[in-house]
């Protein structure tokens, strides 16, 4: 059966071109019957591993550890890292509930907060004195809004001591950030990877790791499911503490493995191109306009584009045509449009979008 | 491509029949690519919701939502109910998990524990005063030991005050718990329900709800990801505060409807009458002991068996026959095997294991 719909959602999305394949592979091998202790799991979840590894350029020391979203991974980071204080960058729906994950959390939590639309660079971020926890969101996706990669790794060299956790959800594989630098990031899968949701996947180094330790034999609670040092230590034998998304593991790595064959540089080089595409159109289309004014802030994965009209009318127009783009988000739902470029989105998908925008 | 082979194991486990068909029209209906926000989600969480309750008796005012694993589960119901002491019926390796899960939680947590192979029974078991939690895993997986649902529901009849919490991750839809007594219970698909792992779900009554909310109200973390409050409030709107594993509530649901059309009585009687002749055929088998020796303790879905030599070798030659059974569980790894009673193991199926054990 044809697939009936091409999505230019902000995730879930479009599914990689291969997922098919990929799919059935899994379902020939049986993967949702093998265990989760066997040496077949260990061989798929190193397997991932390494690909990400290869495709990110995750250092060994750093763990790559599997979770159920990556929202879970907001409150594990808060509970590893952060005894009192944490600060966060918030300038969207998700760097706010980043926040929000650490006053539940009953942390003293304090956020630097922009409008919506505006981002964050180096010059004007002031970390709180006693933060122990720096969360940024590299791209923001409710509002497309990105923190240039040059503009964290400047921040972490000048709080070396503070530990530092990028939210990459909705970008990675494609920032270029300094994973030798950066604490701890994470992601999902059903953003730029093209995979249906139901996993997480938390990076973190041995700072992230000892400071938990630290908490827990102070008597803090860092959490029981899911908590770093349990998590890491399995991690290390390429297992998970609980049964985790054999599926879902084994499709991210068969993904990021063909992303390597690809290549990273062209896969990054391709997204530019694309985002690119899509600013300039939109910059000169009638009835729209880019939301996010300053270019260096404009996410390369989630383009938000202010409507004249109310947005449901242009996205129930594309959707006669099998063309999914999304709403805004939250308040901006009736006023913005937002169109992913992830690399499930081809060069062709966006040609085509472009072109029936034009064309209404 | 065919399957090479049938899984006797307590989860991963084998899958459902008609799980490729299945999966096949999640691919085709996109599901993978649609919005968690959509009225096409909603839809497949209500049919989900609705199969399950048929399925299993639940009534309308419980609340059934989905997290990435019962292991989470554990967390969020130690948070969620108990401000300082919980107590846990603990007779292997699950049932210890659930008690160091409110240990590193940092309540009080109590238990009662019985040696490997043994289980409770309502008159014997004495549940501490202060305890606001009593914790029954109704089937322990590492054992193969159930506890009868006549003796859980004397347990919390004799105990109205406190909240009940039934772990039931690899029994679930077999035993006949009483929903309108008991105030949550758990359990993850990838054992009775046939499906991958990667999704855990959560029944629970509005007492648990309550007893949360007075938690945070008093300024206790009752955490922040899948928080009871959270997860309840979008249930009722049949969303997920994240993006859940959309693929796993859309095969959940399609295999609760599948089980609604054999009828639930059939499937258990199913069960009952597979238990018997596994357990019978152990009884006089040479070389075996059935390891449970109270039959009323004996897991109907959850055969575990001791074995005079290493448990290995009959592992071994049943693998290469294409029949995969488990080895025991921690300590008895080497000592015990461990055979899985789920719907999805047909009856013929149990034959030719059996006919297979008899004939090495």
């Amino acid at each position: 059966m044809a697939r009936q719909n091409i999505f230019f959602t902000a995730g879930p999305a479009e599914l990689y071109p291969k997922f098919e394949t990929f799919l059935q592979e899994a379902v020939d091998l049986q993967l949702g019957s093998i265990s989760h202790r066997s040496g077949q799991f260990k061989k798929i979840y190193q397997h991932t591993d390494e690909q990400l590894r290869a495709l990110m350029n995750i250092p060994a020391d750093r763990a790559i550890m599997f979770t159920g979203s990556a929202s879970e991974i907001w409150e594990k980071i808060v509970l590893s890292c952060v005894e009192h204080e944490s600060f966060h960058l918030v300038n969207g729906s998700f760097s706010e509930k980043f926040y929000k994950y650490a006053l539940s959390l009953n942390k003293h939590a304090q956020k630097m907060a922009k409008p919506l639309g505006e981002g964050f660079s180096y010059q004007e971020t002031e970390v709180p004195e006693y933060a122990e926890l720096v969360c940024i969101t590299q791209n923001e996706t409710s509002t497309g809004v990105q923190m240039r990669e040059p503009d964290i790794h400047k921040l972490k060299r000048s709080h070396g001591s503070k530990l530092f956790a990028v939210d990459m959800v909705s970008s990675a594989p494609n920032p270029e950030l300094d994973f030798s630098l950066i604490d701890t990031a994470f992601f999902s899968v059903q953003k730029a990877f093209g995979l249906p949701a139901g996993l997480g996947v938390w990076i973190a180094n041995e700072a992230c790791l000892e400071k938990a330790v630290s908490l827990k034999e102070k008597g803090i609670s860092i959490g029981a499911h899911h908590d770093l040092p349990t998590l890491w230590k399995e991690s290390r034998n390429y297992q998970n503490p609980a049964t985790p998304n054999v599926f879902g593991i084994y499709l991210l790595g068969k993904v990021a493995e063909d992303m390597n064959k690809t290549g990273i540089a062209r896969i990054r080089k391709e997204t530019e191109e694309k985002a690119k595409r899509i600013y300039k159109f939109f910059e000169k289309q009638e009835g729209y306009a880019v939301s996010v004014t300053n270019p260096d802030h404009r996410s390369k994965t989630v383009a938000v584009i202010n409507t004249e009209g109310p947005s449901s009318e242009i996205i129930g127009k594309l959707k006669e045509k099998n063309l999914i783009i999304g709403s805004g988000y939250g308040p901006k739902k009736d006023t913005q449009i937002r169109i992913s470029n992830f690399p499930a989105n081809t060069p062709e998908q966006i040609e085509t979008l472009i072109n029936t925008i034009e064309n209404i």
